[in-house]
């Protein structure tokens, strides 16, 4: 049985080494721990809104992958059902942004996570997501 | 004084032309009236997540660029201030999704705006946004 | 095997009927159909909060209350997951409030509903909750 | 100039002493500080809903509670914008609930406050405020 930090490491790892979209943006993890995951990237032109700041989506998509390197990190399959982001300040091109995942409470298969997201000691931005487990393992494990 | 539906299909396709992201994926506005948009993009291999299926960022990003027409269509700045986003389908890459906006409820500088994504007939996501008016103008008119 | 708007109508009344809550704060359904609930109430000293306008868990308390009379219109016992409400305008004492709830999408066993709070044609609050089916009938059908 | 953690309690308690709300309910204050406040309630019959469990509307007015004495614990007037709930674990008739607010961040006259809820150790639900400040003290200071 791995060490749970070192799984949630792993699965996050896995999972950015998976996808097409966190690749795309430059994303990278910072750190990854049971129900916790630090996640980063600078914020480039292709990805300003029309008033020339950080398009929110990118904001969110920063959020949500951190949120789900996260809730995935006991590497049991778990999905967003529900997520909310509070914008507090703009972002400018050129900005590095990271977003830190926290778990909050976990219940039978749903679970809690605030994010914050700041641009060096600015608060940008507070997501929350709700997860829902739905099974299956990210990685495999010489246990099983 | 132009029509107002015109003038918000103006503002739209401004916002649109002059953004990095949208035109990055592939965005595009299929109508815009007063208080209403509808936005069009097709999911990518580079938007997918660790999962397979659509990053929750892109789906998001749609629907936050519907919701940024919407409620910018009066040519007033507006930003987001809020948004919440629930994940219903999983989507595939290839899927052409539509997100249309709507306005709900507006009161001083607030705005609510609802935003439905679906692929086809099937609903894949349920977003609301709340918005606040900041003043200036996205297009000239010959009025002022 | 029951019109799906007269069952409607009577899960809404037998939760009503069964509740302390509702009646405690003199709640009355308006109407109910499938996917669909209108419920009112009027504001008192004893909802008033610390700024001496309604206090926002009485509004929350009143859209989900419509919002559960909907979700719950097929007879079959769903709760709530989640909520959001956003506050546009505060309410006096003495203000009659009605919420209107309707399904927005139902997919699997979550649904969408939307809920809009007004005191007379005044949009006071907007809503919108998440709600998963558990399962089991409220009221006895002929059919089962 | 009074200690902040004193002002905060002090206009906690102001607030409660003049609404019609937290008296109705059985609300107390057990602990306020600059940014941060803790309420608790028991869940009486006349706080259930239709399924016999406490009512959505009531667990969420506790939360919504703490977020406004937090919120306001600098004395300035400040209101509810948004507020977001998710509910983990139904709670019966005769439970003490507990509701700790907590501030995420704050930038220029928008808030964010984390609120979870508990009965005994067992977190029922998980709650997230956007607040606004619109000036105006709450209580007289020495000091102005």
């Amino acid at each position: 049985m791995p060490d749970p930090d070192d799984l949630a490491c792993a699965v996050a790892q896995t999972m950015l080494a998976r996808e097409g979209a966190g690749a795309a943006w430059g994303l990278e993890i910072e750190a990854a721990r049971q129900g916790y995951a630090r996640a980063a990237m600078t914020i480039r032109a292709d990805m300003l809104n029309g008033h020339g700041t950080a398009h929110g989506g990118m904001i969110f998509a920063l959020a949500d992958s951190a949120f789900a390197y996260a809730c995935n990190s006991r590497n049991q399959a778990t999905v967003a059902q529900h997520a909310a982001i509070t914008f507090l300040s703009p972002v400018r091109e050129g900005e590095r942004l990271t977003a830190e995942a926290q778990e909050r409470a976990v219940e039978g298969r749903s679970g809690v996570y605030d994010v914050v997201v700041r641009a060096g000691e600015r608060v940008v931005a507070v997501f929350q997501g709700l997860s829902r487990t739905v099974g299956g393992a990210l990685v495999e494990t010489a246990g099983g």
